[in-house]
């Protein structure tokens, strides 16, 4: 277990050779429909994270460009995506009331947080904690949180005043309020839910029917937010909506990014350290399997360790430059892909479209219909509710099934920390669990061949002064007590037995706990007269018995194959076995 | 993962039936040996958890007959043991003053609790709990635990007023006192140390020298602390020693183990819980592990969730008769084994015995100064110091080495439970990160064979655009990541590459993570162009794999052994392995 510290690198200098020609044309294209499509979708993630909406913009320019300059990925677009937001949304709650001031100091250190501890385990390869995040886990965490982040926005949606941290919390909130729903702001919002349904599900098929390629009416159909915001902005404008009551983004003022400093209370600090983790974590696993979905497709690869130092410089971008935590997006990756993004220069591009947003675009933006952002939100996130995945897991395994529901039900019910945080503790003990209880089978030899297999299975040979016990698991303190009570079962029942070998072929390891059960189950064995054997011993796990001090003390020996312990020990069943003709048996167990 | 509960058992219902004849002598002679041995450890003990000494002869009298009903075991002794006592003197003394009415009350509690939870998890059949406690966090542990009750016992061997909580707490509070040291304490103390020493070091010997048979030598070899009590005793009587300041146990009321009730403050019990179920696991692994190589010795079983049935019973005894949490003993229960005890006959006769002293021996206690007491405790858990563990386990093991060490120094330093806790948590962070590096081997065809090898060791046969990978690990969350790693960068730097057969011999399960990351890396893959292909797939692996989707999709296909993919993918390879001789090599990997 020993670790070299990964160097940075700057994976731009590998690729600004590859800048010319048709490529710089490809990349300036994608960049710029990238910019276009992730307007939108940074305003509405801005204010489901609590902050004002031009934060989302900030969010998408400095970080995108950072990302852009370290990223291992080609095509990975980084920036404020909807799951972290939720989250950023969950944690500064906790310390400050959203849209103050405090509220996006706390904002900016939780950003600066995940993105230092983003960039020490890349430095440090500690990419693999990011494992423990099973797949069941973040399925009922990804599928609690669209259900989540769609709840939130029904307030919006409806121009109720209504809050609420769990999901029976905001739908009893709105609920509550259903005589004060604002008719004009229900209209807008349910209106631009329903074209952008539509848009998504009918507009691809009518634009192929128009004649249009695959691929170009694929990138139109995503500009269906665009096309909602233009509409209902100019109408919100045209029709004085917000003096009926309707609530709009209101002034941005325009300008560059500014410089902002986080907060640098300590003790808030260790208080955001354990959200600063779980976003760290749920960032950059969604950010790296989107990143090595994409870079698979053209035989890339993404660096993981390479990826947190970038997305940690990213995060620290975005804490200097008014922004909020930030990762690889799936959507925003993927239209990037399909436009036709060569290198990262496409994001950079992006950024760059983004910055000029903020500095023309946002007097546009004065009359932007909130609910309009709400309707796009919804839209967004219910891609990634999965409601299949509960049948398919229910199928395939029951503890997965388990870890899945629980981090689904308590992540809707007690908010995503604690649902990711069960749910990681629940994979890990039901691992142990089953690990803990490993499959210990009793073999016999096969007649006419040198195979064993399970005598519960096959018919086989055995002798009742020998016992073979095949254990299917690595050796390690979970499960050393399990093999201590089945071979003491074993010998309880069987009073002729003289020899138990264990066929070590399926034994990766032997820790220092179940030596001790091992040199345990020999002394015992010994004192009532039996013999401890082993057999296929694997190479590496032969070195490290070779170091203890089991094999000087084995009250029996070790055999290279199971075959030849047969041999020594009850060699009138091998004599029995060469007796019959050979025949063919598939190696497996 | 289905559990059906334990029924409880009454063992004596089985060996009522052998109580005849030599059996019987030989039961009476070994609880008569065993009263006389334990009542001394008995008033220590109680002194130890911070209660009044009888505490300890009633802790085993009811426990230990209750133990004899229903413990699998035939000549295991339980009653009041060291580390326990320690474990009680630290959880209780966080809600009491040691030596209060009210502390007598949180250890009655803290006996309930733990009696409720050992029955409970033998009625559920949860045993496997215990098997967390791993081997390294064991021996740290109790050396930490030695080490502390003997630092606790120098200010009662010295005569000083000291206290702590920790090791160098207790070590310097006493060199802070030491102007203070009482001669005579100290005299009497350290005097009785040495002669205990001695008795233990040379005593055997002498009486073999004597003529006596090594049976009966080693007895009463061990019947020092008595004579240490007798001597001591008497001398205090005699010369007035407490007039000159010696602390003695002093009056104890004669008498029947009073009926007590436990504190029911569920407050209480709500922070009692987590004490009292390390109390719980750590009593039930000295209990069985001693109840083990002892029942082996004459080929007898002991069950281990009827042991946590009888070990709650025995419990629940001490918490309604005036004692405190107990177990089953080391050197009591070898004692009684090697004083020739049958059936647990002999522990009912030892606690009738016991009985007998607290009905008429008590007022003879009067004058027993602590310093003896003290000087027992500290001879007996000096035997629980293992150095020599150290070496052999870094010798073996680093990661358990590691484990070893983090118990044993935060016991030390922070006490029984952040030792304890933080010691089974590091277990299991580095089982898993161990597991979630898998070996993974490029194999290769040995020549003339149908065997495959690491190609890192052995001269093999590899075709350009067929690669042949083993993981020898089972697959899930933690290291599925890790696998697509290794798959991406084996097709990144083999373009050439057409074929990826993954060889399962070693996979006994692959959980959900698993599977989707099975599923990622076959999508990614085809859309490079490849395909995915298995081998040697188990059968219960095949089983379930047959209830996902997984082999519905897949690139590749499923071969019976990995020298039939060969033949398909790469005949030319199978082709030269026939075209030269067939040698005979061992089937192991």
């Amino acid at each position: 277990m020993s670790w070299k510290p990964a160097l940075p690198r700057l994976p731009i200098l590998q690729w600004r050779r590859e800048l010319k020609g048709q490529a710089l044309v490809d990349d300036a294209l994608a960049g710029v429909i990238v910019a276009v499509m992730i307007i939108p979708q940074s305003l509405a993630y801005a204010l489901l994270a609590g902050l004002p909406p031009q934060a989302g913009l900030y969010a998408s320019i400095v970080p995108t460009v950072l990302y852009a300059l370290m990223g291992s990925s080609r095509v990975l677009a980084v920036g404020p995506v909807a799951v972290v937001s939720l989250m950023t949304a969950a944690a500064v709650g906790e310390f400050a009331q959203a849209h103050t001031a405090h509220y996006a100091e706390v904002a900016l250190a939780l950003a600066l947080l995940s993105g230092l501890m983003l960039t020490v385990m890349g430095l440090l390869r500690l990419g693999f904690i990011a494992n423990f995040l099973s797949h069941p886990v973040i399925s009922g965490f990804v599928t609690a949180s669209g259900l989540l982040i769609a709840a939130s926005q029904l307030k919006t949606l409806l121009g109720v005043q209504a809050g609420g941290h769990n999901l029976p919390e905001m739908l009893a909130g709105v609920f509550a309020k259903w005589d004060q729903v604002q008719s004009l702001t229900m209209a807008v919002g349910l209106g631009t839910l329903l074209f952008l349904f539509a848009v998504r599900s009918r507009l691809k098929l009518t634009l192929r029917g128009l004649g249009l390629s695959p691929r170009a009416a694929d990138l139109l159909s995503k500009l269906g937010p665009v096309a909602a915001i233009v509409v209902t902005t100019a109408a919100a404008a045209a029709f004085d909506w917000q003096g009926q009551g309707l609530k709009t983004v209101g002034h941005i003022p325009p300008g560059l990014p500014p410089f902002t400093l986080p907060s640098w209370d300590l003790a808030l600090w260790g208080e955001l350290a354990l959200p600063a983790l779980l976003i760290s974590i749920v960032g950059f696993v969604e950010s790296v399997s989107v990143g090595q979905s994409l870079a698979a497709k053209r035989r890339q690869r993404v660096d993981p360790d390479q990826e947190l130092v970038a997305l940690g410089a990213a995060n620290i971008g975005a804490a200097f430059t008014g922004g909020f935590p930030v990762t690889g997006g799936f959507s925003r990756s993927v239209v990037n892909f399909d436009a036709g993004a060569r290198t990262q220069l496409a994001s950079v591009i992006t950024a760059a479209g983004i910055l000029l947003a903020t500095l023309v675009l946002t007097p546009a933006l004065l009359h932007l219909p909130q609910a309009t952002l709400a309707a796009i939100i919804v839209v967004a996130v219910l891609t990634l509710v999965d409601f299949p995945i509960l049948s398919r897991t229910w199928r395939y395994s029951r503890p997965d099934f388990l870890a899945l529901v629980v981090t689904l039900v308590l992540t809707l019910l007690l908010g995503v920390e604690v649902g990711l945080v069960a749910g990681v503790t629940m994979s890990v003990a039901l691992y142990l669990l089953r690990t803990s209880q490993p499959h210990i089978a009793e073999v016999g030899l096969v007649p006419g061949t040198e195979h064993f297999r399970n005598v519960r299975r096959h018919q086989v040979l055995t002798a009742p002064h020998m016992v073979s016990l095949r254990v299917d698991e690595s050796l390690y303190f979970a499960n050393a007590r399990a093999i201590e009570d089945r071979i003491n079962d074993t010998v309880a029942r069987q009073p002729a037995l003289r020899h138990v070998v264990l066929q070590c072929s399926a034994i990766n390891d032997i820790d220092a706990s179940a030596l001790e059960s091992l040199e345990a189950i020999d002394g015992r064995l010994r004192d009532a007269g039996l013999c401890l054997h082993l057999s296929e011993v694997k190479g590496p796990v032969m070195d490290r018995l070779e170091r203890s001090d089991l094999l000087k003390h084995l009250s029996g020996r070790v055999f290279l194959t199971h075959y030849q312990a047969l041999q020594q020990l009850a060699p009138e069943l091998a004599g029995a076995a060469l007796a019959e003709p050979p025949s063919q048996t598939p190696p497996t167990a």
